[in-house]
């Protein structure tokens, strides 16, 4: 039994809260059990440098945790005046994430910035970010269909988020962070709509593993993933129609 | 009439979340028509270095907006890697403000800081920081009080901020952004329960203003702050009983 | 009596030292007291990004104490590698101070630096660099006046600024160092030389204060600046003629 | 067939050259293919302040690369004066690979600082370093053991790394720079001398894989591993014995 | 003929005025032609962490320019968040000069630290600074020795600076800017009362020099520093005397 | 006699690979003794902006150690986040040194970077790099000259640099760090294939020098540079004819 009296391949409740900044063109709080954030997307009508003159889109993120998201209060990385590794490791991984559904030459040469700032936290932020980043995406983008007259969104596919572990050498499903800082292998996943994998990121620092124990985590995280990708068909529905395509 | 339909005296809607965040010692969400902070309290067992040793506490306080707070994107100041000489300014504004209010003395070697985190601007963010802050530092208290039976809470008196200013020759309490960005003169004002003045600033770099305009505006921002310090009374009736007393 | 044996309504002795350093368009060596500052205005014919193509132009200030300007010496700003929060709030309030009585449509798109540093402090180094830096600018914009052939300086009127307190429970003007750092009130006040208020920035950390003690401070610090601003007309002889009108 | 020439299963080949910086208690200059990496292990007797007075030790790592060890010139971290997020991630991946077969209770209270510097890059320096300073630390080790007259190393396991990827629909080993930048998928791998794996980083940003292609990545990637371990084996055939144990 | 006038082994006019800053323990305002330069010693009852319990003291030194100091208004090395190459090469410079003429043992666990600001800029400024910062230290010294009852100063020696070079093929002393700027051979040369080199540093960046070249500006180079030093003499009259002895 | 058994006026054994890093346009391995660095030459076409539109090349260096190059392990600078003042001054050092033999006309709107990383340190990694560079750039341009059909290369003379030091009374050629870290005096000497001194840095901290001291030092410096340069000459044989003429 779980702390929280889960069962092992079973997700912590979801919420999520869509246009919860009046100011942002797509915005929600994502909230999986106790951990909430809010992930808003920014459109700006031009590419960075390195992506200029290719009529392409660009897709970016940014991550980071009020002082008082956690346990004990940490140090801003504004007062500091420097990113952690790890910040810069999760926004990398929100924005290579979310490239990987988007048609940048459809999206044109535009960027999407994609903030996700955990006001509460309890592990699993960066799945959960991933997650509410691309509902946030997608609502912005839809709001941009209307206003350009778009046939379809240039999403290539719905995506999700979530983390998977071995705890006490049992597999377990969306590790809350009491459970997290206790496993002996974390992995984050991140899935298309359709099931395939788009990033694969596990860790065995505390004890290594095994192909069989890796062939679990995987299928717990499939199974988390497809009830977080319905639950983002309900909050999204009137685009999924206008999702998929080519990439 | 005002942008939105407000008398010249009238404050925008209040609304005072209490608990917002499990992990802080104190905690609020605050709500001045579209502005809204959440403000926490963390209390720390030690003291900045150049207090140590004199047997008394600190109150220091941080400020921040989320990058979509805005109308535009702001870029975040953890990835400038700096702070902005208006982030430093309200802060500092903000920690002067509530050590007024605190017997630093009977708090003790401890250190409380007061996060005021922006998650949505709508103008007067960082007067409703103040007026969240305090709440939140009262609560923190409030469960110190509980834990190390003091009789009292080591806070002298309640402490509101709002802002008042001249737009189109006319004299305005708390004003919204659009008010805001095209005043003639904008003024903060800190005040505490009994209607002492803890900080007036006022700043005519668009018009300066005389003696008697200045006077209607600190009899406005009264009225104003006596309105917010009943709100708060409401919001802390557990501790109304066991604030007041000499610093 | 005051520690100088000023009576509590008296500045301390001023002298204003003109073309103190020969590079700049303008410059003054100014002393209250023991403080002394040098100011020096620099023209630059560009504006900064944000106020490009409107053709107004730009006033900017920047503020600095000589390490060994105090009572023990200070690190550098530089060697820290950033402003301090205290830096930043005062180059904001010289800089919005001198901008509120420049004409900035007729200046043009040029930007007048004004550079502040202490070289020897003593209590009020905000203010004698701000009525300090009114006479370099006033001397630099002479000069463009000679050769730009202009029939007025784009200065609408004279500026000052000085401090006022509370010490001792009496309200005193001027504060020198041994004042201000045991002051139970401390305000700013900067005014045109019409006697408009431009900036009030009071405080009362150790002590909030009452409606009637802000008055009495308000009318201390008028008397001050009018003396100021007398002693600016003597330096500035030249220009007096030329200074006025509409913003 | 690949660029040069290799089969789809078949690692570039292998230099490890031991002893190469006569002041570092282990190093190695490790060439795989035209990748060369100098890695030097150093010994400190004190760990970092948040493992301190636990009686165990720690691994940390730091990656760069010279200016002109890529095609273009890249400028300095140093210069810009800060780390970039891929150092950050590469330096937190070796760190944590290391740590993962070391005993660091059996360590003591000592900081062992793997320092691994890309003198030429192409493709796989991330997995180059990995594999390299494994052998680095080993001998550095190897002298304290001497010293110490430890009967084992603290070493649980050999520990190597490579890549792995699809280029062209094709399922590759060990990828060069030119396969890399045109990969779909890229995965590194590291795994401990008895197949375990301890990190699995998987991204398919150009385009999603699927379970059948995953399970292809890692055979592909054991058999590789297997191949780097042997190596390891006979550059430290002094210490082959030594190594192994409980964590 | 220069084009101030001077004959080629002619020294600009010097003025050393002592007591300039009335915090520091030593401090003068030195003016060699249009250089001026503020110079404070400051004392300090500690040593930097690497001199610690050696019973040793340090001397130290720091050099900055005011904005406009220069013809051109240069922007803060505190705005930029960093020293320049040109400052921290200057500052290295003065405290290593400096420090050659100090006997650390004497002096005791003390810092004194040199604070170099050039107030106006006209070539020079480097070794104004020394010849200033030594008459500083000094003083401060002398100070100290009636404080401490020493029989003597921890001063070995005089000790002042000079810039000659080679201009249009001419051999001169001290250059001003306009010289300095199109100068073939620029050197800096350090000496001591008794004439001793302390510093040479020459660069022909725009042209070599030949042995004979270099012979011929030493010479220069050690006729004007006797007579800074004579200058040294008269201003510190005072402690002539208890100057000197082994170090 | 020495440490390492050399004679006072004998340099350590010299070994200067070429080609040493394939993506380099000019690469070196430099051996001086156990000093050892890589110097490339990477050419851009393009000129910092303050050389634009002057039809003239640029010269730039810069230095950097491995953190294990010496005896105990030194704190990178990239994690440091800023250059020390000796980083700084070296690669200016460098950058002005070989500068003063190339003729940037000839050059053209080009900038060549020099980078020297030393990998290994003993003592004169300074002179090293400069001695180095100059090999690694002139195989960069002699790369050049076939490409662009250049008769000449734009490189006036030849370059090379050395140390001298007193150490126990005695003036010694090439100093080894323990030598070094021991001497009165040290000075470092840049010199053209002619013979003509383009940078004399000497200081003697520790003790001063006399003119027939320094006369000394620079005869030793001369004859170590002379044997440098043939070193030089034997490993550019292709260019040897192509080097030479006006500025």
């Amino acid at each position: 039994m779980r702390p929280d009296q889960r069962r092992s391949n079973e997700l912590r409740p979801i919420k999520i809260t869509k246009d919860y900044i009046k100011h942002a063109e797509g915005s929600v709080l994502i909230e999986i059990g106790d951990t909430k954030v809010i992930c808003t997307a920014s459109i700006e009508d031009k590419v960075p440098p390195f992506m200029r003159g290719q009529g392409k889109g660009w897709i970016t993120a940014e991550y980071s945790m009020l002082p008082r998201a956690t346990e004990t209060r940490n140090i801003r990385e504004s007062s500091k005046g420097k990113l952690s590794g790890r910040t810069m490791e999760i926004q990398r991984l929100i924005g290579r994430a979310l490239r990987s559904v988007v048609d940048l030459q459809r999206l044109g040469e535009k960027t999407v910035w994609l903030d996700c700032d955990v006001i509460q936290a309890d592990g699993g932020t960066r799945t959960a970010s991933i997650t509410g980043a691309f509902v946030a995406m997608v609502d912005a983008l839809g709001k941009l269909k209307e206003k350009n007259g778009w046939e379809k969104l240039p999403i290539i596919d719905f995506l999700a988020a979530t983390s998977v572990g071995i705890v006490n050498d049992e597999l377990v499903l969306d590790l809350a962070y009491v459970e997290d800082s206790s496993a002996e292998v974390d992995m984050n996943i991140v899935m298309t709509g359709k099931g395939q994998f788009v990033e694969v990121q596990g860790t065995g620092e505390e004890s290594p593993f095994s192909s069989e124990q890796l062939t679990g985590l995987l299928e717990l995280g499939k199974k988390g993933i497809d009830e977080l990708v319905s639950k983002q068909k309900e909050v999204l529905s009137d685009w999924v129609l206008f999702i998929g395509g080519e990439a």
